[in-house]
């Protein structure tokens, strides 16, 4: 079959596709939670599950569709033929694949969760008859829980949604629909290229503000004193939930490894620089232009991927060809 | 003599001590130009010099009292026994030093400048008879310029204010009621204990800021295109002018030394466990911790040092004693 995905190449943002069919999401933290209220903010019929009595209650006075009965939820999810999002912490996937696969096996799954290739495999493994096409909003915050969702988390967030030569292309338009109507643009990417490109500018950053957190405060009460914000700022994210920071990094560990051994590199070769020249110069050129590049592409408004309709010969492989371009599709 | 400092425990803020003698800044880039603004902005009788006709332009077209004639700004420094402030990029510091020994060599001067040791020996070197008290705003952008001054920028930031058993409290009084003109708190140090701060919190995150930068950059445009909050913020010192990092970097080189091997040991056996072991618990919980505790510090209320009376005997001791029980001059 054959949709048109995009025709024009102006920049304007294009309306939002509406998205009628149910949507049940498996936790409720800040991703699961602010999908929850995107969603039925905007008139999507969507209710979610969460193991914390306490978070359904804060979501259900809320206003919020919401209940800790996975089996009473999964059972509503098969009947009603919902959409299923995966949100819970990595660690909990097992558990959540295996309920899906005895109460609501045919259901369309896909996951928020921020590794592609792991989750594949626990997928292949758990529910390998799933219907399942992997998502990752790149969108978050060092805080966590009920308390920390905001219906405005994705807006204008690229969402990436695995593109693979064997993805069904209905599937792949539902689960991008499902992310336009959240309010991001949807970046096409294969599992094993969102992973490299997770590691290096999402994990990475965890570890280097770790690092440079726990330098700072190990060296006195006055230099957390004298703290601004190039401290500020760089140790952000050393904030989140331990528990939350290793589920992320450690299920990435072989891309991580290699952007973590990159790091580790660099700086000592600017290490042994400064002690042998006095120079800092390669590390410091490095970094300005790098932060340029991105600025430059943070700044750029989203242009369409152009010319591909999904469901025709090579649709995959052209969307991931123009996403590496930096285009995304809208 | 004998000053009352502070005898109060109470961490309300006081009102801000009036400053009455003229001011010359030497340098009105981002640090010099907005302390130009704000006590200018606030009636302090205040004027500058710069090396480029086009700031000077921009200073005086804005309304403030500027030239790039240096021997005429210092010559009417010495006649108004104006306080001088040293704003100008470290390597520019032994050209302005010697013009203020040979044209204004009586006044008193502090300077801006992110080093403390390195600028006190650039001080005795070339103007070993100067009254010289060191300072330090910790404050800024990853901007520069004229055009990024900002008359706000020191609003309830940190001013390090160098603190010495031998440092003559008038002058210490005078340059900790200049930093309360500007609207900061006043932290006592010492130069050797503020620079090993500063490099654990300041230029540290700046190295580490460009490598994490260039390793998320490496990776492909779909990377950059990816990148959200954590990449955003980590990286955002390393957006600052190369040149400008370097001068700040490098002046420190020592500090900056110890700062980045320890950074690298955390980094190496963050790397060696998550291979070895496939958890990074050690680092991510250290730097959680590390965060937390400068969140603690960042958000507690300043409190007033108390029962020193600066110019009694053992004053500066005790200054930096409290400072380092994270207490503040106010």
């Amino acid at each position: 079959m054959c949709h048109a995905c995009s025709v024009s190449a102006a920049p304007s943002r294009p309306s939002v596709p509406p998205f009628a069919e149910p949507v049940c999401i498996l936790g409720l933290g800040l991703i699961g939670g602010s999908l929850l209220r995107v969603l039925a903010d905007t008139g999507v019929r969507v209710f979610g599950y969460n193991r914390s009595a306490g978070t359904v209650e804060q979501a259900t006075a809320a206003g919020y569709d919401a209940s800790s009965d996975l089996d009473a939820v999964l059972t509503r999810a098969a009947r009603t033929d919902a959409v299923v999002v995966l949100a819970t912490p990595f660690t909990a996937l097992p558990t959540m694949l295996d309920a899906v696969a005895a109460t609501a096996p045919n259901v369309l799954l896909t996951d928020v969760v921020s590794v592609k290739e792991q989750v594949a495999e626990l997928v292949a493994t758990h529910h390998p008859a799933a219907r399942y096409v992997g998502g990752h909003p790149m969108a978050g915050t060092s805080a966590s829980g009920w308390e920390a969702t905001d219906p405005a988390l994705f807006r204008d967030a690229m969402w990436m949604v695995t593109t693979h030569d064997d993805t069904p292309a209905d599937d792949w338009l539902t689960i991008a629909r499902l992310a336009r109507a959240a309010g991001s643009y949807v970046v096409p990417a294969a599992d094993d290229a969102h992973d490299r490109a997770a590691a290096a500018i999402s994990h990475n950053p965890h570890l280097t503000a770790a690092a440079t957190a726990a330098v700072g405060a190990g060296e006195s009460d006055l230099a957390l004193r004298l703290a601004a914000g190039s401290f500020r700022d760089g140790t952000r994210v050393a904030g989140t939930a331990p528990d939350l920071q290793r589920a992320m990094l450690e299920a990435n560990a072989v891309a991580l490894l290699n952007t973590l051994s990159a790091t580790i590199d660099r700086l000592t070769a600017a290490r042994d620089a400064l002690r042998d020249t006095g120079s800092v110069s390669v590390l410091v050129d490095a970094g300005h232009r790098a932060r340029l590049a991105y600025e430059r592409i943070a700044a750029a408004a989203p242009e369409p991927i152009v010319d591909v309709r999904v469901g025709e010969d090579g649709w995959a492989e052209e969307l991931r060809r123009q996403a590496h371009l930096a285009r995304v599709w809208m």
